[in-house]
């Protein structure tokens, strides 16, 4: 599927919904619809009519090669730009990220116009994934995963967190990743119990647990990982924690499925979570879409609605965290299909004793 | 001056403006504020009582550590949080990064409360940095001079514009940047015509100009510096469009004082330009504010208004770019005196021809 293939099913959705247009002003759903990777541009799609992307004149030679079958303006008043080629009586804006101030000029500017809420439109074309989506995040996924099978070659102990972090980051770098796809997390010991902990100059020691959250970005689209392991012999406490999150996670992928209710993917990991008594340590969320942007729709939880369907990618990430002693988080990338999810993020889910 | 120095002068501006309070959503603000160093977070700051800070879950015990001298309160719903606590007819908002949406949600859940724009009110107080601020600035700054200053010992020409944009990120991390301050630019030859060029697999060769822009992070505070360089012997065109643009930058330098209107600093740097023909291949911001985030008040424009105050800390980076050929920028990020700014990125200017 092409970005053109998107804007059409863009363009279907205008249609059901009544309305002659949206302005898509949302960096990463711009990008979606149209290929563009800069940082500041708008694209205005019309029901009837060609859309028109607007950018400033530091992309004018990047628009034209990154989507040459679009008519793109360049200028500095993106707004200014897009009223001038809107035609019709009511367009979607995309309210749940355009400022309050942006709102308000563009009413000053199109007062014939009434804006109405986008909803998630575009979001929620993006929760399910086109080939071209799920091979970037193939490819994103397996670089991550072998970033860090190499990383615990070690050695580990008497490094800091901060330098095992960066040494995750440079091989995901050097594996063909375009960036990373957010901070590492790296936690040693008690700072494992945090669930978004900073790299700090801790040095890992020792029958320290180290939990590490970390993904390579390809193509714009972003892995999501997390191991926990142990530096030499795991004791029995962390033996116990760490199946407990384990056996909560496979219950949570099980339930990934086409069809599932996502409120029931949500009570299939927390409830191995109370039968093995842990849940009151689980403080953080479950799951995300993962795409062009590393959180998307949908979000796993108990009062979300709406059944999953296949072709989505999401994580699965239960976690237990015991302030002053420590934690453990599971966590894949997968690929929702008409039975098992297929994982993404292939490493090993053993606990790990290394080096 | 402390975070709480900082708040007592936007208490005094509460007063000044009539306003029962101010409810600070943007993150970056918040994080002037506080110190707080987390990913979710709003601060309520009333005019009259004490104020409360509000985050999820997952920064407990970082907000416990960083903020002890702050009330906070804990859950998902920051905005249901924060209309609990308020108190008073006429609050100010951050519309100018708040989203139509949450604003619609805080008019519902407040509804006897007025919510007017806040109208970059701790921007402005974060125009004119303290002591703490500028320390972590000048540290930004000499990291990435020394890290690109042991960059040019190269060798670099045969390696891709990527690998040297790695090399010197990793630099600057050694060297005790907490982070990168923003994605590197390294761009060879016809690239250096690109002013925001991502860099590529492009190999560096004799007679290229490289342009690099790049910076460090420091406690949250960005460093921004560029220099231009010519791998081998440089050329008439080479020489004659880096004097041009250095001649600028020194002109724009030199009006970047205490009490100087912020569109004269403008048209100093655009004067050389026009003087030396090269105006028309000037096509992008001349300088920006830096600070917590790496693009910030005061942005110097020919439209701009209001005048330069001393312990200001902003960009000077004009530059020529011929498409297809190569390009030119030179930046400096300078603290505002009373005299000549005092430049913290203090690498040398010389058109440098190296290796």
């Amino acid at each position: 599927m092409t970005a053109a293939d998107r804007r059409s099913r863009l363009v279907a959705e205008l249609v059901d919904r009544g309305l002659d247009g949206v302005m898509v002003t949302t960096l990463v759903n711009v990008r979606y619809l149209t290929g563009f990777t800069g940082s500041n541009a708008a694209l205005v799609v019309p029901r009837d009519g060609a859309p028109v992307f607007l950018t400033d004149g530091r992309y004018r030679d990047q628009a034209a090669q990154e989507l040459p079958d679009v008519e793109h303006r360049i200028g500095r008043d993106l707004l200014g730009m897009a009223v001038e080629v809107m035609t019709g009586a009511t367009w979607a804006a995309e309210t749940h990220t355009m400022s309050v101030d942006a709102h308000v000029r563009l009413g000053e500017l199109a007062p014939e116009t009434s804006f109405v809420p986008a909803e998630r439109l575009v979001e929620s074309l993006r929760v399910v994934k086109d080939d071209s989506e799920i091979a970037a995040l193939r490819r994103a996924c397996d670089i991550s995963t072998r970033a860090l099978e190499a990383l615990i070659e070690g050695p580990l102990v008497g490094r800091t967190e901060r330098a095992v972090a960066r040494d995750l980051e440079n091989r995901m770098l050097d594996l063909g990743a375009e960036a990373i796809a957010f901070e590492t997390i790296l936690a040693a010991g008690e700072n494992s119990a945090i669930p978004h902990h900073s790299p700090t100059d801790r040095v890992l020691a020792t029958s320290d647990f180290v939990k590490v959250d970390f993904g390579a970005r390809v193509d714009g689209y972003h892995a999501d990982c997390t191991r926990t392991f142990v530096l030499g012999r795991a004791d029995d406490w962390q033996r116990e924690v760490h199946a407990a999150v384990r056996a909560s996670q496979a219950a949570g992928l099980e339930a990934l499925t086409e069809g599932t209710a996502i409120a029931d993917s949500y009570a299939a990991a927390t409830s191995s979570l109370e039968a093995s008594g842990w849940l009151h340590a689980f403080t953080t969320g479950l799951g995300h879409g993962v795409g062009v942007e590393i959180h998307e729709d949908p979000f796993i939880g108990p009062a979300q609605t709406g059944k999953l369907a296949s072709r989505t990618v999401l994580t699965m990430e239960p976690g237990i965290y015991v302030p002053g002693r420590g934690g453990v988080r599971i966590e894949d990338t997968v690929l929702v299909t008409t039975g098992s999810p297929e994982v993404l993020t292939t490493m090993t889910k053993d606990l790990l004793e290394i080096g």
